[in-house]
């Protein structure tokens, strides 16, 4: 018998019948002998139409006001899943972010979990009740309601998981787990058995979408093992854990690409301290994401800065420096290029294998792909391409890794 | 500088621009220099939407969990209330039952308020701020979510209205106030300046439905002094409160009617103690809801019980009174008359007038109108006549107490 915490998103809840399609899956897991706690999303399309109402009310809607309107989304859907159970005659019992104990800080729309108190769920769990967790929300020590922003669910079941000591945590979804490739894009990629923390943060920040950072973040900092898996069939997914040795003697665990990049190139800049400093601040004030940062000095001593970014930010990056150029008092120059992607290759083996950045610009060189900007990191290698050699550049690392299925 | 508590119900704040013209109301107290507190229900349509939901899933759905679904309905016009009443400038602020402090016993979906605690309404209208509650619900000691059932709001702002000393309760609805009979059968009907809580209790019992009998109990009990007010228009409307000697005046306040009755009348019944319980048990186990009781001996020394009740009533009180006669070895018999209808005259001004009966029924009988049963309470009058003559039997006794406008 073990006890397990399972979260449905959105689309999992969407409807009626999806509801009942996981009532009977939980209702599986209680045939077997598991003690349930699932942890459950607003159903999907619920939170857009509230916030759908909220704008036709205030253009900029008091936040403390949004967290009370969204959080009666999984307030629905945890009633709604606890009625279902109860049809198919499993005792169940819904929880809202208050009574599951889940105290929070920060602000009104951004929440932040700090503690749970789970009292009620260990009580309802000794009554032998199946316990159905609002995610996404929790109160504040003054008893405010606090939502938890994007990834928030993910979040209160890892966080459930921890307090109640779960044996397993499983993340439904509605993707199989974690892929060594986009399959979309590199038909011979493989689900992974096993990821890091570590590498499903460095997926998961070039385009992996399969988890927010911040559950991942989450999960390492408290230890919390968790399982991304399929809620619509019942495949082993990914177990995502803390590293341990065999995982180091894969080199890369996967590979990953970001589209529609762009590439700034500010030349001529002189090379004294605090420029870096002046032209990254104009950026973040004009909200541009800057991704790839790479910086040398050129042979006229004049420094040289690169910085990636998604396409869209372009225009906003170029206006934002002008005024920082022109003010410079020197011939520093701006270039642009759009029409570029990120390929990454991640892996936690990389901190013990040498050669890793030599094999993967080797296999693309002999592709005939050229390589733009290079950055690296710990356990990641990114380089920029064109975006319409992308594809292949994937394929062609994957297949050098040895990740081909 | 009032205290102001108003209810508005599902229709007032069924759609956005409702909202938004409760917002303008709100304001305009404000701009009075009036404090404000508002306790609504959820926008019309949506209790009934999430039950068509819930009895998607069961046709038995646990009251527990109904009651965390539907109070979720409050919890969203709550905060989109106060976020319409922010962007008109008004700092506003939604608290949930559970935050009002509205503590509640008795079962799931059928709550009672056992107390309020004002801590947090008290807080927030010391910071100058309106304070918008969710009608409807409240906790119990164990900190489980309680609904209060039918008319439930409206007793929720008076429990607040007395739980803070509120100065005003106005319970704004889509009635214009109390009249002395329903407009659209006596065309002379007037609005009441004022009525006691005992009269509109007797009046709300024989169909003019303003509010729901437990709340005007609750008033009564707590002496809250209210008013029936429109949320379409600034009319005053009707104060609801303790009787005071002045009220004496008036004989009769309003007269009522109820369409669709029936009688069932059984005869020879034999004159032995426990008889009268037998047969009203059956109609009870039966739920067939018995409002009139007449009952006498006749000049064969046998009983004769009259019985009114609804029209879609009377079949299911035959099936169940059948055995009970079968059992009684006498010659007792059932008859039955559909078609008729209730005629009630209500006044606590009959206390201390005599002759009020003989007017009626003299006026009844000018009128060519023939009485069929009588009963009286302290403070009400009834008859059944035929149905075809109560439009014409209420005009010619309102005319007769003097009500007409």
């Amino acid at each position: 018998m073990a006890l397990i915490v399972q979260k449905y998103g959105g689309t999992s809840v969407g409807t009626i019948d999806r509801i009942r399609n996981v009532a009977k899956r939980i209702q599986c897991e209680r045939e077997k002998g598991n003690q349930m706690v699932a942890v459950i999303s607003a159903m999907g399309g619920v939170t857009d139409k509230l916030l759908g109402l909220a704008s036709e009310l205030s253009q900029n809607p008091a936040e403390r006001e949004l967290d009370v309107l969204l959080s009666s989304g999984e307030q629905q859907s945890i009633a709604l899943l606890s009625i279902a159970l109860n049809e198919l005659g499993i005792p169940a019992v819904s929880v809202t972010g208050r009574q599951a104990g889940i105290l929070t800080s920060g602000s009104h729309t951004r929440g932040r979990i700090e503690a749970i108190d789970p009292t009620l769920i260990n009580r309802y769990l000794s009554e032998d009740k199946t316990v159905i967790v609002a995610g996404f929300q929790g109160i504040t020590d003054q008893g405010m309601i606090h939502t938890l922003g994007r990834g928030g669910s993910d979040l209160s079941a890892i966080a459930v998981a921890s307090a109640i000591k779960a044996d397993v945590c499983q993340i439904l979804t509605d993707v199989d787990g974690v892929y060594t490739a986009d399959p979309r894009v590199v038909k011979a990629a493989r689900k992974l058995p096993e990821i890091s923390y570590d590498e499903l943060l460095e997926l998961a920040s070039v385009g992996t979408k399969v988890m927010q950072s911040r559950s991942v973040e989450f999960a390492k900092k408290y230890g919390v093992k968790f399982e991304v898996r399929s809620s619509l069939n019942n495949n082993p997914g990914t177990i995502v854990t803390e590293e341990h040795e065999s995982m180091e003697s894969v080199v890369i665990r996967g590979v990953s690409i970001e589209r529609s990049q762009a590439r700034v190139t500010i030349t001529g800049i002189p090379d004294t301290p605090g420029m870096s400093g002046r032209i990254l601040g104009a950026l973040a004030e004009a909200e541009v994401n800057i991704d790839m940062i790479v910086s040398n000095i050129a042979h006229d001593g004049r420094a040289r800065h690169s910085f990636t970014m998604h396409t869209n930010d372009l225009g906003r990056a170029q206006v934002a420096l002008k005024p920082v150029l022109a003010s410079l008092d020197s011939d520093a120059a701006i270039e642009t290029e759009a029409g570029i992607a990120k390929l990454s290759c991640v892996g936690i083996g990389m901190r013990s294998h040498s050669g890793v950045a030599a094999k993967m610009f080797a296999s693309l060189g002999d592709a005939k792909i050229n390589i733009g900007m290079i950055s690296t990191s710990e356990i990641k290698i990114s380089v920029t391409v064109q975006e319409d050699q992308i594809e292949d550049a994937a394929q062609v690392v994957h297949t050098a890794f040895g990740l081909d299925a």
